[in-house]
């Protein structure tokens, strides 16, 4: 069994605790599945209340829901919210009552072009009701009196968020959010969650950090910005690349979404691994942008932001319906995403800048470095360690170089250790820091 | 009937009522042309003498004709200026006499490869005398005498030229130079004067200008030189983006004759215009120059000089001959060219730099600015606030905002109204300033 | 007969002439190809001892070889190092004695691919004995003793290398590197020796010069050591590009290794010649690099080197091999390089910068540079001084107006004797001086 099907498990088993979880932007649910994942990796919960402003932006009421049904004409209950949570306008106002079906109907939602699917749909801001059905279900419906029941609430409270700082080296840090608010939604974000949940027990298990990371959950859109109120000036000064965590669980292949400007280092950072694992991988442009990066890159907070994801939300068709379920999400999706992720960490670890300590090249044979008789062809281990030579001179780092002799980064961490060993290179401070 | 159309027909009669006059870089056609062009715009016009020295080149002598013909031995009059005045060498110095069908050749103009039509030819510093008629003319004389009348005059006079200027709020210039020294060629480039006329009456009809304009009518080379060397230390000063106007009155796409340096202000605004009316639209290389951007973006002078024009000069092969008439200029052709200049001019006008007044995304639905309920689609105007606000961070200019996000910049100006209107965003002062 | 033939000619016989000589990184071989090579040009040689430290390498024992052969168990002769000097491996130890042919295998040396060649095999470093042969020798060998004979020395000498440094107008230098110590190998690298004589030949020729050369015939690796380790901080200091004269004898086309950065001068000029020659040339990035530029490149050294060759060692089948011979190599494949290695010379020494003496353009009619009427076409002649002149800015050198306007560089060399004899252009100093 491969390694990503290990990790890959394990975050499966963790979704499928989480899935049937009724989360939102605020509400005990997010509690719920916070706590959970305090059991695996030290997050600290926070809570800011209801009326906190977050720039332009309000906390709502605190939400959360107990059951939520429709009963037909004929008695029979033919819409339960415990069945599937998915059925409910998120952030509904409470409503008990009975409709007519024309009337009803005003509060349905559905998908016309996807008629076997139950929709994702939520009103943070505005106050209304609604019930969300497969357009099968809805046409299925005939004249009458309905019967609608949504017991929620919807009052002061709290969000609820989660945050982690793991301290490395130096104060600069990587940078991980992921947003907990979808209800069961399997790739969008739960995902996200157990992903980023592995990725901080990776972390903690290295035996140093060059970097601080700091790695966060929180509500999308409202959550982003209560932790940027709270937070901006320390990520302005400090974070060197960030990433929005999510979709991360399917079986399709690896997607990025690049940083605003195309060139920051998240982006040069994480092409690599892709390119080196992937040659097919999709490059989306900030234009295509949809989650938490929105915010974080927004002229002012400016913070360099990617999202490495595997079928990017609004490409895949289960986005943000019934269909974005258990099966969609597999363990070896999740676990090829954990990979990645762990050689994105790897690389910000490991890219430094070397120069060689010798003019001219070294004498590797009389190091038992290199075959002592030549012919035409070389080993291909010496061509690294001599190809990795001729580059180093503290100009390009690691990533440059690899990318100039077209190995992947991975494959010189081990010259790099031979060549330390024999004082033939030293490490010179990269210039971004 | 479309706004060009209405344009276009105007600046058709205009063109109309100027091709028959005889203008040369001297002379009283060009003052004719000049005074009725000044009923439509208040232009100033100046006159050196000859002799004047602009630069390495002086002001020739002041050429005027009255009449030219020939009579062939039979008696019979075969080439007649009064019937198009292509048929006499420009500046031709006078003639009167008889002449053997050999030695008259001598002084017949004609293309071989065009055999139908008479050519435009000049020589304008070098004192000769000819007569132009069409291959298939010259192919029917027979041997005999030839009377050669050419009834003009070449003595001290004076060069006359055009020039308005329009105030705005910066002192920056936008410049436009159209040519006024070609006879009855209706493409180039009478279509030029009449184009170039009617920019002048949109630019003094807006209601108020961020730039200045500077817009000259002159005779070709010697105009150019003898403007720069009395104007050339504020033109070098204050012009921001120039053009050459030229051969804008055919029924064929667009072309634009880049700047030389290929990346002036001149190319980025002519170039988002092209490209947004037309993907087809032609580019030329500096290195296909042919008008006066000879002149102004010679070394030393070095202005910035575009040049959008429907079919090249060069390019189509009516070009300098008597088919360039009335018929292959068209009121459409001139109303598209006045379109995409003043689409350009209203860029001048409106590309500026914007900064968004919060950190984060802005919340449009508290604005009646977004849906209140989300699906996966949203509205496209939405989707233009929301793009133009990601991008508005005070280093993009609308056109690279709008060719970030793929809009034209025009569909940006209602963007831009509604949300300073809402104190969303504030200009900030662009950095070529 | 064109001039490359006969310059081809020549190196080819003076080729012949060294062909069979016995060369290797030191020895006796070395020093009669340089005293030979002395009777043409003025070279300097100097020798550096044995145990001579150059960064990480010493210079090893000298070596000379008097003879070797094998004779079989049936009394033949079945090697002999006088009909081919591969036969040994280049700085064998001395041996003599017989061996069964088991443990004589264990010192063979061959190609299996080409079964017919004999490979060139050395052991600079590693001290041990061997002989090379064909796969077709080897294959026929039968059971029984061999006594095999090497007469060599190995013992504290030098390492022995040439020297030539023409002076010109600046200390600013065109460095030419080729290497010295392969036996009977025709293109690598008797070729790159010939070819570097006949090319200081011509330096020492030219009526003046702006730039001093430096050329050197050293072996490779150790030799170019060597010659650092005595010079590099003038050479960093004055070499503004620089040649691994290799590989330039056969007919193939040409190819042009680039230097490690990939922009330098030596790649701006050669390019240029290389495409305006061949526009199928062949061009390597420096990850293909063989020769010196491995040395003069390195970190701490960074010399711009680029190498113009005919077939690159590596991608040519004869490549160390008994088949890169008198035949392999041509007059004509020599000529080739020396004319493409001149034309490269003649653009150091004319790629300067220029100015327009006027604004505006020149009247070039007056100067009888022009022709007095125009029509549609101008002769070529004329568009070339109006090209050159429109770009002439002082900002852009000759190679940059030539690759703008579309000609080689050096139609442009009598452009500049007329603008400059009428005053219309001035020199103005480089940017890299």
């Amino acid at each position: 069994m491969n390694d990503y099907n290990k990790k890959g498990k394990k975050a499966y088993s963790l979704l499928k605790e989480l899935f049937p979880i009724t989360r939102s932007i605020t509400g005990n649910g997010v509690r719920k599945t916070l706590e959970r994942i305090k059991q695996n990796i030290p997050i600290e919960i926070h809570e800011v209340p209801s009326g906190y402003e977050a720039y332009d932006w309000t906390v709502p009421d605190e939400w959360n829901i107990k059951d939520a049904y429709v009963i037909a004409p004929d008695g029979s209950k033919i819409i339960d919210f415990k069945s599937n949570n998915l059925h409910v306008l998120y952030y509904s106002i409470p409503f008990n009552g009975e409709l007519s079906l024309d009337e009803f109907k005003k509060h349905i939602y559905t998908i016309p072009e996807k008629p076997d699917l139950i929709p994702f749909v939520a009103s943070y801001y505005k106050r209304q009701w609604g019930i969300c059905m497969s357009q099968n279900t809805l046409d299925s419906l005939e004249d009458g009196l309905y019967k609608i029941v949504i017991d929620c609430t919807l009052s002061s409270g709290f969000l609820t968020y989660g945050e982690v700082v793991v301290k490395g080296n130096s104060d600069k840090e990587i940078f991980l959010s992921t947003y907990t608010c979808h209800p069961s939604l399997a790739n969008d974000n739960l995902s996200g969650v157990v992903v980023t949940s592995e990725l901080v027990e990776y972390i903690i298990s290295l035996k140093e950090r060059e970097y601080t990371y700091r790695i966060i959950f929180i509500p999308e859109t409202i959550g982003a910005l209560v932790y940027m109120s709270k937070n901006l000036p320390v990520m302005k000064k400090n974070i060197l690349a960030g990433y929005t965590v999510t979709c991360v669980g399917d079986p399709g292949g690896y997607s990025y979404l690049m940083s605003k400007k195309t060139n920051e280092y998240v982006d040069k950072v994480t092409m690599h691994v892709l390119k080196n694992l992937d040659k097919e991988y999709r490059v989306y442009d900030y234009q295509s942008r949809g989650s938490d990066e929105r915010q974080y890159s927004s002229p002012g907070a400016d913070i360099p932001i990617g999202s490495l994801m595997k079928s990017k939300y609004h490409e895949y068709m289960e986005y943000h319906t019934s269909a974005d379920n258990l099966s969609y999400v597999t363990a070896e999706g999740l676990g090829e995403s954990i990979d990645a992720y762990k050689l994105c960490i790897d690389v910000y670890e490991n890219n430094k800048h070397y120069i060689v300590n010798v003019i001219g090249e070294a004498q590797l044979s009389s190091r038992d470095l290199y075959p002592t008789t030549f012919q035409s062809k070389q080993s291909f281990d010496v061509n690294k360690i001599v190809d990795f030579m001729a580059y180093a001179d503290g100009t390009m780092d690691l990533i440059d170089i690899s990318d100039k002799i077209g190995v992947p980064i991975w494959d010189l961490y081990d010259v790099i250790l031979i060549l330390i060993s024999h004082e033939l290179i030293s490490e010179v401070k990269p210039s971004y820091e």
